[in-house]
């Protein structure tokens, strides 16, 4: 006991507690430590004025990728920030994949890289998402 | 007839359009060319398992003032990518505000800077969109 | 006495430590807390491939308008990343003007955005820089 | 003939005509379709005021490793953006590596990474490079 991280049982307890992530209909399809597999299907609800699925969306569906990928070693990470390119536009109905990965890891901060793909394997956008360790506790309210 | 492009109304058309800002319950608050400033409450249902605000839903806030504010001159452009800065984490009940200022605007891209803000001023999150002319007609569904 | 920070002493010593920016002809036209204005005039030695100047060195003009802007409080911070967005080529012989201001500033972290135009007023790139306040003493090596 | 780009001759070519690179002491180890590895010494003259290698020296390696991979199909891209991730300071006289790998390219963008790296293999920064196909020829100076 008190052996390596249980990957699959940090980021269902995250999984749990998300509501957003839930209320998207985002999916955990794979856990390992420092590695996630989501997926979410596009729904009306998520389409922008132009008629395909809100960046927002595409976004939100990464960064919970992230999320769940850098806290899966069951000590709390925060995102500081995240950059993300669109390559494509993304039509209704259709159901995306994100699979994010650990680039680095430190003592304090940790680097992981998203990529999100259409069922057929093309892509649609990469994200890259920065964390920080939570300082338990926090002294003050400081940025 | 045939003057300044009317901001307000190419707004009010996208706005109308994007089911997912709706179901996010964005406002809009003020809108002039290259610039919108829009609300959210902070729901349940934006809550990440850390039980703050999702940052995918600080980014679709963010994210749609871009749009709005790139799109407000009435031709279309398209987000090419982004990137934000998360400042502290926000609370349930929190009423937030986008406020999206142009950056550059040229022939063919756009750059857009997002501050959001609680309704007590202080900042929450910075983002930068990068937009880019929607081509008519696209030839091929190149990248 | 030990009144405000003394932010033109506080760059003026950094600028003669700097040998990088010696190197590179960077000169300091402008100083106050959170702002500073560099100039640069592009040399043959900085020409890339396409006989443009390399964006390494619009990076480089950037990062230390930045760097200083940042350190002017006379508190040590050091860059923890960066971005940058390149609007047009600039041609050798060109002079050029990076002007840093703050966007934000907390008890650990700081955001910053650098606008490099030519004399004449035409954008060349924006750059937007995340410095983190130097912990003393560094207990370890970490990340 | 006028098989598969050459790869090696087109970085050839343009680390020849490439004098930012030359005078930073760049040297190309590895050459393939979209992937490039580049080696750079930390000078004396690359020290910033913290006595560490500068951030504009780290981000011109990563950008010259990341032009070098993008232009190596002899098709003219040019850089549209990037971001730079800095991990820890690095030290006069050491010896570092740039590797830059493909991560999508279309028909008219593309998108590298970057990690650099010490001799020991210590991560010291990564970068994300976005560049789009060079149209020949340009109607304006449109941005």
């Amino acid at each position: 006991m008190s052996g390596a991280p249980d990957a699959a049982a940090a980021v269902a307890a995250l999984y749990a507690a998300d509501r957003a992530a839930q209320a998207l209909g985002i999916e955990v399809q794979e856990v390992a430590l420092g590695r996630v597999v989501l997926t979410l299907t596009v729904r009306a609800d998520m389409l922008n004025g132009h008629g395909t699925c809100h960046g927002g969306i595409l976004f939100a569906l990464a960064d919970t990728a992230f999320a769940f990928a850098c806290n899966s070693y069951g000590e709390p990470m925060v995102a500081a920030g995240a950059s993300i390119e669109y390559l494509a536009p993304i039509r209704l109905g259709e159901r995306l994949c994100a699979d994010a990965q650990e680039v680095s890891r430190g003592a304090r901060h940790g680097l992981y890289d998203v990529a999100i793909r259409t069922e057929a394997g093309a892509s649609c956008a990469f994200f890259r998402g920065r964390c920080a360790r939570l300082r338990v506790p926090p002294k003050s309210s400081e940025t």
